[in-house]
């Protein structure tokens, strides 16, 4: 009997596994992983200042290739449930939608992925020849502290060594089939602070505005062409995302002020040479006698791109036999936990239609799940008998 | 018997007279004033959203001219009194020094034209031909709402009609002599707000961040020579006192953004002609699809110069004579009462040295208190001879 990829993500609708909250999602997967014959560790992480969260890992097989699916089963919260047509908790389907929190980021994928595995596994046999595991967190919409990047160092810890992943996140703008993700801009982040003198806005030559300062650095920022993209990537992007100084009074020169900004970078560049960069374009800058302060902040990530061929075609080839398109290969759009596993395997990422992500009403339909179910199916022949040819 | 300034300073600084207390200060000038055979009044006024102020009307004489020293009772606060090597509202004479708060700002110089208008009236009798009173209010450094600008209607009711004045705020920055005051920048504020479409950091093309565009709003500002001033006045002045945006997140493209701005100006400018040179300076710059709000504030005020050449000659004479210096004539610095004066009648200010006003430790040399005294006492020998001989 084949697996019901569409009930499977039901039952996980149902479970309010709002980060860190585990909700029960990682029981429903527990239960029905190991009675298909997978080994299944609930793992616990934790960390100073932020909530202990529940991981699950599961695998089945001992052979080469050793493939992962990935993915998460926290969700972000509901909002005001009142604004909903139908409980984002209750898993129902009307009009050929499967409605719930979760439904597309990515309850809908991981649904999707178990019962291909499932299937894969009752029609070949434990012994198929290769590996399947899960990498399965509570973590993805929190602090990701606890979550992805722990449970990598927890299953290498076991003795796990990883040939390739797919992230199950949803990575289709609008239809099914139109973009895998093979790969993933970096992210920098800083902090701008100029430091001048205060001072009374009738004394100006008493004091020393760092505005105007400010205002000279945000310009050149914003002058900057950091790149024109590539094949791949999109042009990297900066954004000056606040310039606060707090000052209430009208009749008073600051002592100083801050600007932040964000910079989504392609392959172009490292977060070494983007930091030179930016180093750089500040400090060319007249300042007077005003000082500048530059910090980066540390949760920066790292551009990468995925050159697996075989594994991308593996993935695209699927895609294409069952929705008729050729999907774009795309490195757009936020980070993902994608940018942990590049470090372990190579990693791309498919999964259903995000639209509705993140919002009130969320929903995927139910012919989507069912043909996300066969993609992978169908990636994992691909895969391990591609892999078995070789 | 000569009054005594220096006398009259101490019991004024002994009078804890923070804004909005009385703290004894007027009561001991009704007390002064009227024992002199001075006409006393005090009242108060009141407003919503601001403390009731007292304040003080003092006049004697009935013909023309009549002249109007004007100036304040109340203090700033004085910190931590720790801090000061003789205590804020102690009227401690040390070194040829008088210490306390209001000391420069303006005690000593309420202290002085009392003492001259006590000697001058002793001198001259009661009847001497012309009219000197006081305007003297309790909220100068504190709204001002409850101050001389009421005081002013309420004498015009009482039906005084004033001829000049003299505001006695410390005008000399370093040297009694430097400086009389005979106009004032006027000072205007606003803030400006661009609206853009808020969005993901790592989406900007969905985004429409208002930050830049503000950058350019202010860069505009910033490269606005207003005028290159004149005999009178220096320059325009605009300060970019605030920029605020108050996002916490650096991956979110915000919203909205606001600066705000006060600028000091002179004669070159009306009110009017500068508001419309700042919006004509905004609406010059190409902000895309971002929207900018302009809003002044209500509080501005016009620059005005005094030209009354009589009032000027003699005050800048009696300085002449009794420091052997030439005063500037100079309009620069903060507002003062002097503002809601010129709508009645000729002023211009002159007081102590303003060098410690507002700091710990406030002081002034107790020759100078005996000195503006004698400088005010020679201006009103002057004033009204020099009227009485027209
Ligand atoms: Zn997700
Ligand atoms: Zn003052």
């Amino acid at each position: 009997m084949s697996a019901s990829a569409v009930t499977i993500a039901q039952d996980l609708i149902r479970c309010p596994s709002v980060t860190p909250a585990e909700g029960g999602a990682l029981a429903s997967l527990e239960a029905l992983l190991g009675s298909a014959g997978f080994s299944v560790s609930r793992v616990t992480f934790q960390d100073e200042d932020t909530p202990d969260v529940e991981n699950l890992f599961a695998t089945i097989g001992s052979g080469a290739p050793h493939f992962v699916f990935a993915g998460h089963t926290d969700v972000v919260p509901a909002g005001d449930e009142n604004d909903w047509n139908h409980g984002p908790f209750e898993g129902v389907i009307d009009g050929g939608m499967l409605y719930g929190r979760g439904a597309a980021d990515m309850k809908g994928g991981v649904a999707a992925f178990a019962a291909a595995a499932l299937d894969y596994v009752a029609d070949k046999g434990a012994d198929f020849g290769g590996t399947i595991s899960f990498l399965i967190t509570g973590d993805e919409e929190g602090p990701a502290v606890n979550g992805t990047v722990k449970l990598l160092d927890w299953a290498k810890d076991q003795g796990h060594r990883f040939d390739a992943c797919i992230v199950g996140e949803p990575t289709n703008p609008e239809r099914l089939g139109d973009a895998i993700k093979v790969g993933r801009r970096g992210s920098l982040s800083g902090t701008i602070t100029v430091q001048g003198v205060q001072g009374h806005a009738a004394y100006p030559h008493l004091a020393d505005n760092p505005i105007p300062g400010l205002v000279r650095l945000l310009a050149a920022l914003d002058a900057l062409t950091l790149d024109d993209g590539n094949e791949r990537f999109q042009p990297s992007n900066l954004e000056i995302v606040s310039v606060d100084t707090g000052n209430p009074a009208f009749n008073v020169i600051p002592a100083r002020c801050e600007a932040r900004f964000n910079i989504r970078y392609n392959d172009e560049w490292t977060l070494a040479s983007l930091k030179a960069k930016i180093t750089e374009t500040l400090e060319a800058v007249d300042l007077g006698n005003l000082s500048l302060d530059l910090e980066f902040k540390r949760d920066a990530s790292e551009s990468f791109l995925t050159r697996d061929e075989t594994l991308i075609k593996a993935l695209s080839d699927a895609v294409a036999a069952e929705t008729g398109r050729t999907p774009e290969l795309s490195t757009g759009g936020g980070t993902s936990d994608a940018r942990f596993i590049k470090n372990f395997c190579p990693v791309v990422e498919f999964g259903l239609v995000g639209q509705t992500m993140h919002k009130v009403d969320e929903c995927v339909a139910v012919a989507d799940i069912d043909r996300l179910k066969a993609i992978y199916g169908r990636f994992l022949d691909s895969y391990f008998s591609g892999a078995n040819n070789i």
